[in-house]
């Protein structure tokens, strides 16, 4: 601790990502990135926004964008709030509309920047417990709180809540902010979204990320979408913060991704139907798969522990993801890769379980 | 004021950026962009980084940039700090570094996001009034304080203070954080950095930008610089808020405006040479211009006020900033352009004026 620090930067427990390896010759399977490349299309407009404009501001409210995003998804562009990152959007969240007089609440096992966040903005936070089947326990969600928060479908689970336990979720709660987060949701079933909901109820904001099911993490590109006065409070935050979150060349990525829906559409189907066969061919190898609608698995094996295996694993220049918790260390998380890739994890762990 | 908002976000007033008109046609010289465009070699390489790897997040800690930053400048990559546009990077030190038990000191007359960043992170300030000849008033700054911030040329005035001023700041201050924020600097001479002070001054954080002399306002790009104890206060932060605030693109852009110092240096030294003339020709029609080290200058006219000579311009196509504020609001600030652009403005001026 500094003296020329802030008195709570000391006290800090900042987010740990995902290892990115710089030996390329390794099976990554440890951060949830799509395998697919983004759309040519996508590349095409990035490559014209390389050119002179470069030297000027971007437009700092991104119009173009939120009309996109609004004209794809059915709301108006008021209703729509975009950022670097869905980090940078949660960031904003936090702040903007989490600081309150009672804790908010997250499952026990979710989204690891969550109790990051809180650290940030000093925020109370309580954390619901997941069911035994690791489904979400919405019984825990019925008191007093000054916000709710959860992945949707929850990682590291890869599990989804369905719309009726969202709306039900949303009428209980009334006074304060329910924040669905949806970095993972196009991987589940066509209509999962919780977007719908969004005209009938003003405490819910959906969050959404172009990391993923749009091949951007290389990108940062965020958003999130609610009523009119929960987006009003982030461009507050916002434009308190940075004028100019996103630049030329990621707002023309962006735009350019949600008009070209039939390529995302082909992404999704190709990785949807690889979890499927990976998932089956877990379970042949003696894993419990948790049901996943992400682009993801959770799976433990009946004899061999998580630290062991992921271990294995990366002997055979495989890399998958552990995570040293409570309720968690005996899993494997496993992202969907490419059919190559997962054929390649299938084989290591045969070798390593058989 | 929704109940849905953390308390203070009612209370915040966000900055306003400067116009980015829709109209092309006009004259645009009111926002302190670069006349020219990114180097060919930055171009390049961006082009170069629209590829299959969007897919993968970027490297969380920017080491390559980190390094070639720390190369440049002849510090160690532990000295150098990296974010989405110096906004961001300050928005990180006014949390990070500023928040302390005495309120922190700025100019009265600097860069208007100053005051709102101390809104978001409750932050008390207090300004210090620029001397008459609107350079800063040293003594104002020998007195109990919990940091000290200023531009340096100084916003929007573009008076440059020399490093012995800063030197003394500096070790007036021991005990405190002296962030010199240094957008405009490389229009100054060569050596006003005060970058060359870090390693003999704990104390000392030097901000800059990519977005005037390197031409990347619409990339997002900025950096600090300072002990590495500053620094390490700064990345607690960043990665309490977003793991990659830099994605690929940029961190291609960046290092490759590094590493080619020839045409930063050629379009440097022409904005310099367009000033002095602009300044000689401002002054033949009877305005008073102040010794600027910027690529702007602020000046005002005997006979005609500010704000009518900003809306007679803007009759003939051409914007230029104008200030309703307290010893500004007789001044115009004026964007150095094009060598055409700048003709374009003392022609418009000439038959305002005569």
């Amino acid at each position: 601790m500094s003296k020329y620090w802030s008195d709570f930067v000391g006290g800090l427990e900042p987010y740990i990502p995902g290892e990115q390896p710089a030996n390329t010759h390794l099976t990554k399977l440890n951060t949830n990135e799509n395998p697919y490349p983004p759309s040519p299309a996508v590349m095409q407009a990035m490559n014209a926004a390389v050119n002179e404009d470069l030297r000027l501001y971007p437009p700092s409210n991104a119009d173009q964008l939120k009309q996109t995003i609004a004209g794809y998804f059915q709301l108006t562009p008021s209703q729509v709030f975009v950022g670097n990152g869905s980090d940078e959007v949660l960031a904003h969240v936090f702040n903007g509309l989490f600081r309150q007089a009672q804790p908010i609440l997250y499952p026990d096992i979710s989204y690891s920047f969550y109790p990051v966040y809180c650290g940030l903005y000093d925020i109370e936070f309580s954390k619901v417990p997941l069911a035994d089947d690791y489904s979400l326990d919405l019984g825990g969600y019925r008191r007093a709180n000054g916000g709710i928060i959860f992945p949707n479908p929850n990682a590291p689970t890869g599990r989804l809540l369905g719309l009726e336990a969202i709306e039900a979720l949303l009428q209980d709660n009334m006074d304060s902010v329910v924040v669905v987060d949806e970095a993972y949701i196009d991987f589940a079933a066509a209509g999962s979204s919780a977007v719908s909901l969004i005209d009938q109820y003003d405490n819910l904001l959906v969050v959404q990320t172009m990391s993923k099911s749009r091949s951007l993490a290389g990108m940062r590109i965020g958003y999130a979408m609610g009523s009119t006065v929960l987006i009003e409070g982030l461009e507050r935050i916002k434009n308190s913060f940075n004028s100019y979150p996103l630049g030329h060349v990621q707002l023309a990525a962006a735009v350019a991704s949600f008009n070209d829906p039939d390529y995302f559409e082909s992404m999704r189907e190709q990785v949807i139907a690889s979890r499927e066969w990976l998932v089956e061919e877990l379970e042949r190898l003696g894993f419990e798969v948790l049901p996943s609608a992400a682009n993801f698995v959770l799976a433990q094996h009946s004899e061999f522990g998580g630290l062991d295996l992921t271990q294995s694993l990366r002997d055979k220049n495989i890399i998958i993801r552990h995570f040293n918790k409570p309720r968690l260390s005996e899993f494997l998380r496993i992202t969907i890769g490419t059919p190559l890739q997962n054929k390649q994890l299938i084989d290591a762990l045969g070798e390593i379980v058989n």
